[in-house]
């Protein structure tokens, strides 16, 4: 169930029986010669997609551009500053709050949206917590498709040590799944990238010139991306129920 | 072409011969009892797309929760403060001109985004202006797609007087033909939503109880919607080419 | 009646009656080679405060600077910044709006103003709207004096195609009527300047070298000018008397 | 010399010989019962006209509103927050930097303002001092109008201890003499308002019930508004020469 | 090797053969019953102490107030808000980098600093990355105490499960150690607090009525704290001459 | 009485009494050959200990880094910009508002942060006008402790014209007495600095090449350090109390 596919009346049905709504974030960055820009958003919505039909939750609209500083070097990548990101994600969440929305399930694409998210949550709640009195009752929480058990094990079974940090086959793969048209299998070289950390845009170009960061996305096919998918939608099913009812 | 579902080396490729970009923005808010929350986005991301394929430009993800305080009162709105979406825009184009972007074509779907993108073009020019010396090259514009000469024509043909301001016939009808699924054909009461201005969204929702405003969307069919969608492509395709080629 | 030659208790005694305020809005740039820096604010402030004296309406201090960053590579202009004049006028709003004020007419005299100020509004509007509950009472609006039927009927009657769009004959003519001693006929080369949009201060210096755009000044004079300004507080008052009182 | 009457061809003209611009700033807020919302403003621009006539320097436009959220409960009072009032200042001083002007004085008519605007100067060097190398040529500095030793010597000598600290006898004087057909000849009950301190508005509505800090303004005439005028502009166009020519 | 008891020559020389800086950082917040507000500021700054004196590091002074807008429901608790907390760490790093220092080691007391400790790393990378070009030299890292891996192995050895997550005995242990004369022996009641999560202020202080998160910081004792500190300076320093030696 | 070094409880318990808190609030800047960098945070810190043991008032952590841009070109000088002070200031103030403080007596050390912390008291209590109604309690005030009638009489006594006003004996001669190990007697050369105003980083160091400004700090010494102090603690102590009960 997609928000932005449904009427006002039928959100405020829903909001009879149901306070929570997945927000699925990702982010708009070069994933290296054969992935796809928009890699972190487009996974981030297909999984929030399938956690919402799966447990019968509404979806909002992905927040497609996130914290991507590091990756401006290289052509197509676009970032909001961390302060920007941090506007949006309150904005979003103050929106719907009114309406009477409490838990937000942020499904999450990408790494360097974890601090500047977490710091919105702050915000967020710093708000409620400098005025003082009862307080709030928006609960926020975070969740990165890509490190739930089901994922990390299934990453280290197909890929092993190359699975590396960005621009990874199981990313890589999982896209391809959601946009068959668009898998690009390759060669890469080398194989696998150099492994590191990065600060800036400049810094991390110099030191992946391709993109990747200890990666080979040359081993990505569409049937891993379906079982990523499948893992990462299971997972995150469940984490949303847990969340959700504690005590079930 | 879109952005998000390129490799950075063809966004590289693409750089050696074009400069422009375009950039869909809608919104999130109610369209009255009949219309999907989302029908602001939908309707100029699939412009967006229709023009670039017309055109050979390339299709930045669309920006998708725009101003839209006055529509917070219906349950499932989402609204950026004004200062959100200027830095959110200021952010992106920022981002693509550091890649050698120059011309930002802003297909719109909302009335209510319109000071606030036009303010974030001034901030970026004021951020060259205050710098002295030569300035920048880039050069941002913002087209509604529903006001087009081919658009106006059309809404005024199929529903004249009812066409409205808010949950207008024509920006449903597009919504219907882009997701026939999601037609919901019904009589409306009244037929034609009252008239008038507003503030906030408090303000908005006691004088339109349904949140049309002046328009019958009741008279929406997926076929007008196929005209209005060729008519929107159309005019902003021969539109995007005279902004970037003055001379042709 | 000026709001900064009365004492409180006389605006104390002015609210029991009236919750109207004129708000005018100019800027300081350059008007070319015979037009004044101060054109915009010196006109937005006489027709507010001749539309103050029609309709019994106080009338704010002016806003004199406003947000004018493409004409910064000229000597002399000044800008505020979009973020910084959306600031000023929320807080003069609100300040007013503390002691009983309603409802704030803008008179503006600057197309430049235009989206920062409407952003502005719906940033006041957006904190109640984000509040929930029963809103604002405040209600705003912006009317440029240099558009209202008469204004643009002379204009036409009087110019032609030689008002062009910055430094028009018509503005220029009306600050000589407000300051004669400072009336600067003169032949300009061009007589008529070149017409074209702009985007950062270099952008439009390059383009409009002594920068007027469209215009011809040189038809400009102060009979004129007396004519320009009647009309446009005959206009505005009307507006002003509609806006308020919607059943009359 | 006031800009704002200029064409940018004079200002160009006057920047080959003269650095310096003359920057009144003021307030519009209560002044007690008999003096005038505007006062502030009124006195710092006809001051800095003066002191510009004086000594040949350009005055720009007034800051007609400023910070004095102390006056926000008595009618008319407008403020402008400190970070709004900071942006201003840096707005237009960066504004009339980029044409030459190197040196700022800021001829003030309010106390409330001297922090903030102390703070907007330390916010430009700060600018220039985080981008590291040679600096800027810029050099801001503020004067209270009310405070040079012959305006306090005049004040000391007419009203003694019943000057006092807002809405004086000094300022209402000088307005008067600028304005007199606002004069308002009035015995005060008190005579003399109460002193203190105060916080926020309420805090200085609720201890200075009609607006007046330690003051007789019933003492203020014209004609000792003249001799206050006179020695202002005597005074600080004797500072303004001096700070301008060190060495002179 | 302190900094704010150093000279600025003193500074100058150090520079010549070392561009690495130690930032303590903390918080000012409730540590339940019997611990110290100050516990986070002061463990923080102290064992970077000790790591600046192990490696001959310099130590810049103590961000005493952090991010804890959790803990305002406590008496003695402060917060800076995360946008607050982002501006404090870019100034202090931007201040530092002018005058040649590369490399800042954060050594954090305190949870709630993480994402926006880490958020503010990315405003500064962004700015070089959004500037194009060669990009910054800077690089920047943030290490929790609490976390090493000997702290680790010793809280577990000293507390198992009763270390909990806030208020816990190591940090206890470790503050009466720095301040034997603070220390505050003391059966708690329930001797383990409960568990949990929280969101604002107000909901902590209803779960956790005392303020302690799953801990029984009744077991600190300072024989412990002495051992916590050797085994997270010894970590820390190692870490920190990796870090800045990466072949080495 | 030190809020780092109690407990929650223990705050709780003082409040029942006494709603005041010192705010010491310092610098870290170059302070000269033979001055720390520490030196305002220090100085401050220790007078306001001193004042709360002489008064019994609680002291909140220091404040360390202030607004001291135009001592950026010193190695190991660190400053926050103005609105970032501001917004620290502002955090502080209303987290130990929250708990019932109402009194906030900063203790300065830095002539610098004047502006600034004067503007933060006016943003916190702009925040009460522009909600209007009754207002907020709380009352800041600032003091320079080197500006007290004692503090003052002593300098000039031990150190006449020499005294300057950066880097002054009387400063330095208080570190040394709270630093003993940190004394460095030095015979400047020129015993006596330069005078002057100052801008920007760049301009300080132009014209005050070792960072004295008008001073000579080789005349300190430790005894007279301790006499300083004792005047400092004597003086503020005194006004902390008639702040607190004004009829006392």
């Amino acid at each position: 169930m997609q928000l932005h596919l449904q009427t006002w009346p039928a959100i405020e049905h829903y909001l009879r029986d149901n306070r929570t709504v997945i927000m699925p974030i990702g982010s708009t960055e070069q994933h290296g010669p054969n992935g796809l820009l928009g890699t972190d958003a487009i996974t981030a919505e297909a999984v929030a997609r399938g956690v919402g039909e799966a447990t019968g939750t509404l979806v909002a609209p992905v927040i497609a551009v996130g914290m991507a500083q590091h990756h401006l070097a290289f052509p197509g990548s676009m970032a909001l500053r961390p302060g920007t990101l941090i506007a949006v994600i309150r904005d979003c969440v103050e929106s719907l709050a009114l309406h009477g929305f409490e838990r937000f399930f942020f499904i999450n694409g990408h790494g360097g949206n974890v601090a500047s998210t977490t710091a919105a949550f702050s915000e967020i709640y710093a708000a409620a917590s400098f005025g003082g009195g009862a307080g709030t009752r928006l609960r926020c929480t975070l969740r990165n498709w890509y490190e739930t058990p089901g994922v990390a094990a299934l990453s280290r079974e197909l890929y092993g040590e190359q699975e590396g940090s960005h621009a990874t086959p199981s990313e890589v793969a999982l896209t391809w799944y959601l946009h068959p048209d668009r898998a690009m299998p390759m060669n890469l070289d080398p194989p696998v990238a150099p492994r590191g950390s990065f600060t800036d845009a400049a810094d991390l170009r110099r030191n992946f010139p391709d993109g990747r960061i200890g990666s080979n996305p040359g081993l990505a096919t569409i049937e891993h991306g379906k079982r990523i998918y499948d893992a990462a939608v299971h997972d995150l099913s469940r984490e949303l129920r847990r969340w959700t009812c504690p005590s079930s």
